[in-house]
């Protein structure tokens, strides 16, 4: 992960809560934790809870035999005992404190118990307060996601020549692109959608053993975590040569994919993307076939604020950084999605993926 | 996964609901939902919610790009499309109960949702309900979890052997026992753990660039999922030829292994099964290095209930699997750990781990 401040992170998450009237946000398992602190917490039934006060330094409550996983001179840590109540100790820190924010991914078992110890409570998500700040990438971390971005490019560029597709199944060719991606300087291969013929139709199909054929469409959608940053993509291959219905379906994505991404630029309201890629694939006469928003913010996770998706009025701001990825899906016959990762810049768009868009043939 | 009986799982949860007064379940991202229906949620900001009624048919909210997952004929799906607001159909369906319990892993970013949308309710979590089922394992169950543990076996059987230690990093052997789970027939090697000389005092120390060398202790825990059960195993190995402190103190690990496990029979409470572990290590003079508890319970998930600490009345029942695990910790030196899964059944103790539990010299 590049090295940040997260002094000045910490320092701007008190502001917003101080005009929020928040009095405590505590942070578990998810992003927030690592983008305020470097440490991430282990998703287990021992509770490590940081709790950030409007005013003041935050405490790490942390269970002891975490204690040593955490760089103590950079945290007030408070190390729980086995037979310690972690529960205590959180709701006591925050006593007094009539809004609570909390991060979105704590496990429920953790707020049900702070919600007995600490009646009339208001509490609300931290992505609430976290997002304004996530959203806005800095320098370092446009870089790690372009650095993730062209990883995978490298690997679609090679997918033709190296990766073998009809005779296997939809699962081997997803082992294949999750190899590749770690061979492409990924620490972690996160996932890798793997989606042929009428499988295509289904948006996140799991990749299962059904053997690839001529005359299949094949949807590969992968990424990762490099440097701490995500990457996802996606490309539509044909094995064998295309009928005239997939090369058609594929060239309206496609240019409901470019025509979302002239739309990006400071200003622009995220659902108008969604609107423009969806016109174009309204147009066609697939609108019904087009099941799902046209992107999601990525940065430390892969899908995180900002949203383009109708009803979000926020408009693009320079450093935002997300998925344009519109998709038709043919129940029962095929499916197709072309999907690249971007951020909005000073100009307009800066385009992070720039992996061949076209319908490529494979073997 | 086994095939089990998922419709009289749902049955004997809504007997138990009944009981405590409870008007509804709620399942999201987590095991709960998989032992109620055999499918997982996706861990995303769209919500997975199946609501679990105290009389009638449980109704899974899913995402509509999701639906084509879930086999329907099992359960009743609704869809729900993507500028829809799904926590408005799951607080309609649960209205008018009065408690609610929610799946331990939730994301907080629902609950704080539902908090709002049902106001009044009172909230806990789905395990005081759905521990009673998941703590006691049908037949099934038991034999996936010891096909898990016998092949974590056969990898550490095959690890003084195979697996190179001096002169590599802890990473390169933590990958080495990964690769070699998945080769003994897991689906997913989920974890390991290898500490090293000092990273042994670090109990979830995560595998670094540390050189291993002769004299150090290493210690091993790693596993995963097979046919949807875990493995988890724990071996300490010297490299080269232990000293005399490390065989001593490898050897009241290895005693307080031996007396916990003597003690499990059907009516011991938890508790007394983690004092009798932790009077060995106590009496050798290391009581205060023990910093955790001796185990916890183990199934569809690495660690569920029950956990064997101070505390837990909890008597032992047949069907029962857990963890048996001291330790020793000397913080800037190294560390201990022997751990075994086993089952409690009517005779007294089903050992599912039975791999070698000397001090192995490895090279």
């Amino acid at each position: 992960m590049p090295d940040l401040d997260y002094k000045g992170r910490v320092l701007r998450l008190q502001r917003l809560m101080s005009e929020a009237g928040v009095g405590v946000t505590m942070l578990s398992v998810g992003a927030d934790l690592p983008y305020f602190t470097g440490y991430e917490a282990m998703a287990t039934e021992r509770l490590t809870m940081l709790v950030v006060p409007v005013v003041g330094e935050p405490i790490m409550f942390i269970p002891e035999l975490e204690a040593p996983r955490v760089a103590s001179d950079r945290l007030e840590v408070v190390a729980w005992g086995e037979t310690e109540d972690p529960i205590a100790l959180v709701a006591k820190a925050a006593s007094g404190s009539e809004q609570i924010t909390i991060g979105d991914h704590t496990w429920s078992v953790f707020l049900t118990a702070l919600l007995r110890e600490l009646p009339g409570v208001t509490w609300a998500p931290a992505s609430t307060l976290t997002k304004h700040l996530r959203m806005r990438k800095e320098g370092p971390e446009i870089v790690a996601l372009r650095s993730a971005a062209h990883a995978v490019d490298r690997v679609l560029a090679r997918v033709p020549d190296e990766v073998a597709f009809a005779g296997r199944t939809e699962s081997e060719i997803a082992d294949d692109l999750l190899r590749m991606t770690t061979g492409e300087g990924h620490q972690i291969a996160q996932f890798a959608i793997v989606a042929s013929g009428p499988n295509g139709a289904s948006p996140h199909h799991s990749p299962g053993d059904r053997i690839v054929g001529p005359g299949d469409l094949i949807i590969c959608d992968f990424g990762g975590f490099f440097d701490g940053y995500c990457s996802d993509v996606t490309r539509t291959f044909s094995v064998g040569e295309p009928s005239g219905e997939q090369i058609e379906v594929h060239s309206v994505v496609a240019a409901a994919n470019e025509t979302a991404r002239a739309m990006v630029a400071p200003g622009v309201p995220c659902e108008e993307v969604d609107r423009a890629a969806r016109k174009v694939i309204e147009n066609a006469g697939y609108g019904d076939r087009f099941i799902h928003r046209t992107g999601h913010g990525i940065g430390l996770e892969v899908h995180e604020h900002p949203y383009l998706v109708e009803g979000n009025q926020l408009p693009l701001e320079p450093g935002m950084t997300f998925s344009i990825e519109p998709g038709i899906y043919l129940p029962g016959r095929f499916g197709v999605r072309i999907e690249d990762i971007v951020a909005c810049s000073e100009s307009g768009i800066d385009e992070l993926n720039q992996a061949d868009r076209s319908l490529v043939v494979v073997g």
